[in-house]
Formats: structure tokens, C-alpha cells, sequence
């Protein structure tokens, strides 16, 4: 494929470069493209493990009298999957390896990696009955977590705005479906034992919170089709039952009364079919990211082609003796391209090649600012996470404790989550 | 040089891909490397140009009688450094067209070379007197801006914290000289015709502000040394020497009475040896530069070949057997290596490959974070140059008018100039 050019031994040409600049955009756009298949093998195995994770639970809480056939199954469907994202890291990982700002990515896959290789001791742990449901569960969504991590840094790699707005959807609704997984097993606890103490209820109600949040960021960077997909969800029946089983959980009904057991039954069917609707959403977001992909390698490879002939055409009629003349108003602290916009001079010459960069800096200049808001909802995210850390630290609380003060003094002073987690973060650096 | 990992076919590991991270940087390491001494030979140019622009002001403003053959000498060796840019933008084109990251820095090296491409066209103009001394400039500063701009786009692909904020030196430092060099032409234009008016004592004015601004920046990321000669510089006799003849300049004595025509030849050569000192100091930022990419260089190779015994030594031992079990708190919310941090879980095995990852998470999340503030630093700069084309295109105002209301504003608000241009971008983007 003509992505690269051979490297030109002398005096390269404003041509050369400006066709080098959409190469580099193309080179961008496969990687991507390629970055979507090991995305979607990651989607696949998160699921995967959410359902594995969702019947060790089940024979855990159960002593292993209900699921232990299932689980089995959950296994090796896991493990087939994890092969498949493994094959795909193998395809991938030649332009991995070869692109220069990727070493977080990269260390964010060590650390999957480095996951998934416990993976078998702890399921030994699961089948002997040797850990806790709640500890199997804590240890499953580590290992979830460290994969969707990776497309966080994927997502952060991300130059065209639409593919990494369709990255950041993506890696919320993963999340938001985590959040979503957690909270199953967490009312599984409940519903099973007859009974939420207060740190489960509060561990519910974290997570609802935090899904909520997770979703409202996937709304608005996620693609028509999967948000439809996303409304008929929300529109289901089950939604509204979730809600009781949710009040029942968080209230302190659920707290002084005991509830009906086979209550847990229920909640684990309709939060699993939740979840199995959450990941045909991730499936249609995949589809769309896949087909962006393509459409702009397709548009970017033509424009290059057309660019290609239109600087061979330009360059053809005697270069040197039509040398343009280089004319702009002031010059500083000016675009290039926009300096030479309202320049009426020098227009008889060499005008198209110019216009060519000019039109080359104006795109990427849009797309520099398109791409602001995708890397500001990760920006976001890396902050609350690094507040409440924070906050951990300083105050020697849990996770769940460290986001509701965060909560609390957003309510309290009126402001939005990632503002407040800012400035925490911010006053914490001046205070070290 | 083992840089690059031969492509793993087959199930990677952690250890690949934590060595694969490292080498990431590696390369990004060495790419920096070569830009440096691209940036070294942009700064020989731009001064070159600088030179060539201020001997064709005085050939242009005598009507040819002075420095002909000055100016003849100069623009040979202008010649002589755009050949040696060529040469070194030759040497890295490779690296720099397979960087999947850089379309916006090729876009601009077009630019900066269809700008030289007009160089003879303009010398032929001056050489025949067909331009004005004014006009003359322009086009020099356009030409200059669009070089010193490569540097700004190879200072936003900086990784490296410490590479990345002496690139955002750099550039202060280039553009707040190069505002000093269009001081110069502004002063030789009013002292020579014994008068200034309205607009080039405010043009003047305003270059001095917008040089103060640059060397702000500059002084906040230099390295020692060159911080050392910037305040020999500052502390010269010749401050002293310039503040006054600025006086003349931007008061009203300038304006309305004649001033001795004699004062443009003092201002021209005190000016000519304020930029030389610039020079040096920009040099030695290259050179700081240069050090600081060996020694980072050769901490990574070190780092590097360490990791790759010591996950070699990992993996002998029979690594199957010794799986690791991954437990962590809470998983969610939380970066892999912190998770890990505060766990006193699954520490007999696996802990080692577990402590690199998790070093090189937290190395890297510092990078990130200690990246920020030179990444503000371009950001601001931006910001600004958007207010200003901004308040040009509603107002119909010039740059420098432009410039001014801004100024006021932040003055008016009691903000920071970025702060001011932040808010004006944002709003102008709501009114759209």
C-alpha cells in the first residue's frame, strides 16, 4: 500500500511534506482500523468474564451446589476468547510496538497480561472453594478493569476526533457495564443473605452512581444506532423491575427486614440480561467505529491520491522559473494558513499548492479542536480517579468513601464532579 | 541498535509488552534526538533570515546605499543554513513520516519550505528596489513565523517532560527574538524618518509586550545555564541603552517632535547585538537540549537492558508453575499499579514482574503528569493566537489592535491574558 514514501535523499519539496502529512494520517487510520479488531476481542473477553465472574458468585455462594456445569462452560468460552485477543494483539502488535507514544498503552496491556496469567490459580481458588465470593469477585474485576484500561489508553491515542469520540463511548459503556456487573454481584450478596448491611447498600448505591455517570458520557459521544439501541434498553420493562430491586437494596427495608431469597434469582436473571444488552450496545458502537474507520481510510487514501496527482501536475511546467512569491500581513502569531487567507497578493503563483497546505492546516486544525472534548472526558475520568486516591490516601477511607465526599462536595458547593475533583487535585499538588 | 522487538506470533506476555513500553520510549527518545538538531539548524536559519531581513530594510530604506555587499554576504549565508536545514530535515525524514502522530508537524514543514521556495522571488524584488522596506519585512517575518511554527508542532509531539518543556523554551525564546527582530525594523522605520506615528509606536509597543510575554515562558521552562546567560543578557549596559531609545519610540516626544536621524544607526546596531545574544542563549538551550536527550537516552538503554535480564531471569523458572494470583480491592475506579500498591495479597508469587509494571505505570503517570505543564504552555499560546484571528475576522481590526483589546480585557478583569483568550474562544465557539 503507498502510505510511505521512500525517503527523500535531498532538498525534499512543501509537496513532498504536505503529501507526508496525509500519509501520516492514513498510517493513523489503519492502526486504528486494527485497533478496532483487538477492541472488540477485548469487549468479547470482558464479557466473557463478567459472566464467569457472575457464576463463580452463584457456586460460591452456593458451595458449589448450583452453576458448577455452567461455570465450567463460562470458562472455556473465556478461555477461547482470551485466545482470540491474544491472536489479535500478535496481528496488532508489530505497529504497536512501532509507534512511538504508545508506552502507556503498552504498559496497560503488561498489566493485562500480567492479569490474565493468574487467571488460572484463581479459578483452582473458585473450584476448591477456596476464596470468598466476595474476594473471587474483587479479583475478576481487577483483572476487568486492567483490560478495559487498555482501551482507555487506546482512546488516548486517538487523532481523528470521530474515532476517538467513538473510543471514549466505547470505553464508558465498558465501564458503565462493569459498574453494572459489580452491582449484580453485590445484590447477589444481598438478596441471597436476605439482607443489606449498610456498606452493601452504600456499595449499591456507588455503583448505580457511577454507571449513571459512565452512560451519560457513552450518550454523548456514541454514534445514532447504538444510542437507539441504548433508548430501547432504557425503555424496557426489566428497567423498572431493576428499580425495585434496587430500593429494596439501597432502602433500609432491605436493611432491618429480610427479603424473599429467591428475590436473588430474579435480580441475577434481569441484571444479566441487562448486561447481555449492554454488550449488543459495545457490539453496535464496534460496528460503527469499524466503519468510520474504513470510510476515512477510504476518503484519506483518495484525497492523498488526488493530492498526489495535482503536486505531480503542478510540479510538471518548469518549477523554478514559477517560484511563488511569499507574502502575508504580519506573519506573528498567526496560522500559516490563515495568514495566507486574507492575503490578496501572490495569488498568480504557485496558488494551489498553497492552497492545498492551507486547506491541509485548516483540517487539522478542526480536527486538533473536535478532538479537545473526547480527550477532555478522559481527562475527567483520570482525574476523579487520581481525587479519589487522593482521598483515600489522606484520609485512610474506602473507595466508596472517597467518592462520596467527592459527591458531597460537588453537591455541596454546587459545582460538576470533574470540577471539584480538579481542584482537589490541583490544591493537592500545592500542598505536598 | 534493539530498539524494536521482532514481532511475537504467538501469546505475548507481560514481560513483552513491559519491555515493549520501554523501547516506546526508547524510540521516541532517539526520534527526539534527531529533531533536535533540526530545531538546531531552524534556529541558524531563522537568525540568518533575521539578519538578511534587517540588511534588506536598510538597503531598501537608504534607496541602495547601504549594505549591498552586506547584505549580498548575508543572503549567501542564509543559502548556506537553508542547505543545512534540508540536509538534516533529509536525515530524519524517515523517522519523521512514520511517526503516526506528526500530520500537523509535516503539514507545517510544507509550509515553512513553500515559504523558502519564495526566497529568491522576494531577494530579487529587494535586489531591484521593487518592494518597500516595509513590505520587504513582512514577507521575511511570514517566512520566519512558519519556521519557528515547525518547532512548536515538534514540541507538542514531546513525550518527555523534560524534552518537551526546553522545546516550549525553545520556541518562547525564537518567537520572543523574533519580535525583538520586528522591533528592530519598526524602530529603523521611525528613527531613520526622524518620526513615529500613532500606529508604529503602538506596533512597537506592542512587539515589546508580546517579546516580555515570550521570554516569560521562556524563563519558566530554561535550563539553568541558559537562564544564567539570559540574565547576563538582561543585566547588560545595553538594556539600559534600548529602554531609551524605546521611550523615544512610544512616547509622544517621538511622535511629535523630529528626533535625530542619527539614533536609527545606534537602535539598528544595539538591536543587532541584543538579537546575537539571543542567539546565544537559544544555542545554549540546543545544547541543553542535546545533553538531556543522550543522558535520558542512555538512562532508557540502561533501563532497558536491566528489565530485560530481569524478566528473562523471571521467566526461567519454570513460569507455569508459578502462576500469579491477581487480587486487588476494589479494581474499579483505580489505576492497575496503585490497585496493587495497597495490597498485601499474592505477594510471593509473581511480585517482581508485578513491581516493574507497576514502576513503570507509576513513572509513566508522573511523565504524564509533569507533561501537563508545558502542554498548557503550547496550549495557551494557541488559545491566544485564536483570540486575536478572532477579534481580527468580527471586529475587521488589525493584529495588533487585536492584540490590545485583549490585553485590555484581561487588564479590565483583572485575568491572565490566557485566561481572557480562553473565555473569548469558548464564547465565539457558542455564537457560531
Amino acid at each position: 500500500m503507498n502510505t510511505k514514501r521512500a525517503p527523500t535523499p535531498k532538498s525534499p519539496t512543501a509537496g513532498d511534506y504536505l503529501i507526508a502529512s496525509k500519509s501520516c494520517e492514513l498510517m493513523n487510520l489503519q492502526y486504528f482500523l486494527q485497533m478496532g479488531k483487538l477492541v472488540q476481542c477485548l469487549s468479547n473477553l470482558v464479557h466473557a468474564l463478567q459472566c464467569e465472574r457472575g457464576a463463580s458468585n452463584v457456586f460460591l455462594g452456593s458451595s458449589g451446589d448450583k452453576f458448577a456445569r455452567e461455570r465450567q462452560a463460562l470458562v472455556t468460552e473465556s478461555d477461547r476468547l482470551r485466545g482470540e485477543f491474544e491472536q489479535s494483539l500478535a496481528e496488532i502488535h508489530q505497529e504497536l510496538t512501532a509507534h512511538p507514544v504508545s508506552s502507556r498503552l503498552l504498559n496497560q496491556l503488561a498489566s493485562a497480561l500480567h492479569g490474565l496469567e493468574g487467571l488460572p490459580e484463581l479459578r483452582r481458588c473458585v473450584s476448591g472453594q477456596k476464596v470468598t465470593a466476595a474476594s473471587a469477585t474483587e479479583d475478576y474485576s481487577g483483572l476487568i478493569h486492567n483490560l478495559i484500561a487498555v482501551v482507555f489508553e487506546a482512546a488516548d491515542t486517538a487523532v481523528d476526533p470521530t474515532i476517538a469520540g467513538l473510543l471514549v463511548a466505547m470505553v464508558h459503556l465498558m465501564n458503565g457495564k462493569e459498574f453494572c456487573g459489580q452491582e449484580r454481584a453485590v445484590g447477589s450478596a444481598g438478596f441471597s443473605s436476605g439482607q443489606f448491611d449498610r456498606a452493601l447498600s452504600q456499595r449499591m448505591m456507588h455503583l448505580i452512581e457511577a454507571q449513571e455517570r459512565c452512560f451519560e458520557v457513552f450518550t454523548s459521544f456514541a454514534d445514532r444506532d447504538s444510542l437507539k439501541l441504548w433508548q430501547t434498553l432504557r425503555g424496557h420493562a426489566r428497567e423498572a423491575g431493576i428499580e425495585k430491586l434496587r430500593q429494596l437494596g439501597t432502602s433500609s427495608v432491605g436493611r432491618y427486614k429480610s427479603l424473599d431469597p429467591s428475590l436473588a434469582d430474579r435480580w441475577f436473571t434481569v441484571m444479566s440480561e441487562r448486561m447481555d444488552e449492554l454488550k449488543q450496545v459495545e457490539d453496535s458502537v464496534e460496528g460503527c467505529f469499524h466503519a468510520r474507520c474504513i470510510e476515512r481510510f477510504a476518503d484519506a487514501r483518495n484525497s492523498l491520491a488526488h493530492q498526489e496527482t495535482l503536486i505531480a501536475s503542478l510540479d510538471a511546467p518548469e518549477p523554478s522559473s514559477h517560484p511563488m512569491l511569499v507574502l502575508c500581513d504580519s506573519g506573528n502569531e498567526r496560522k500559516a494558513g490563515e495568514t495566507w487567507a486574507s492575503d490578496g497578493v501572490g495569488q498568480q503563483f504557485g496558488r494551489s499548492i498553497f492552497d492545498l497546505v492551507q486547506e491541509q492546516t485548516c483540517r487539522l486544525q478542526q480536527m486538533t479542536d473536535e478532538l479537545r472534548s473526547a480527550r477532555d472526558a478522559l481527562e475527567d475520568r483520570k482525574t476523579q480517579e487520581k481525587a479519589v486516591l487522593l482521598l483515600m490516601d489522606h484520609r485512610k477511607i474506602s473507595n466508596d468513601e472517597a467518592h462520596r465526599v467527592l459527591r458531597k462536595l460537588a453537591m455541596d458547593q454546587g459545582k460538576k464532579l470533574p470540577e471539584v475533583a480538579r481542584a482537589l487535585v490541583s490544591m493537592a499538588d500545592l500542598l505536598k
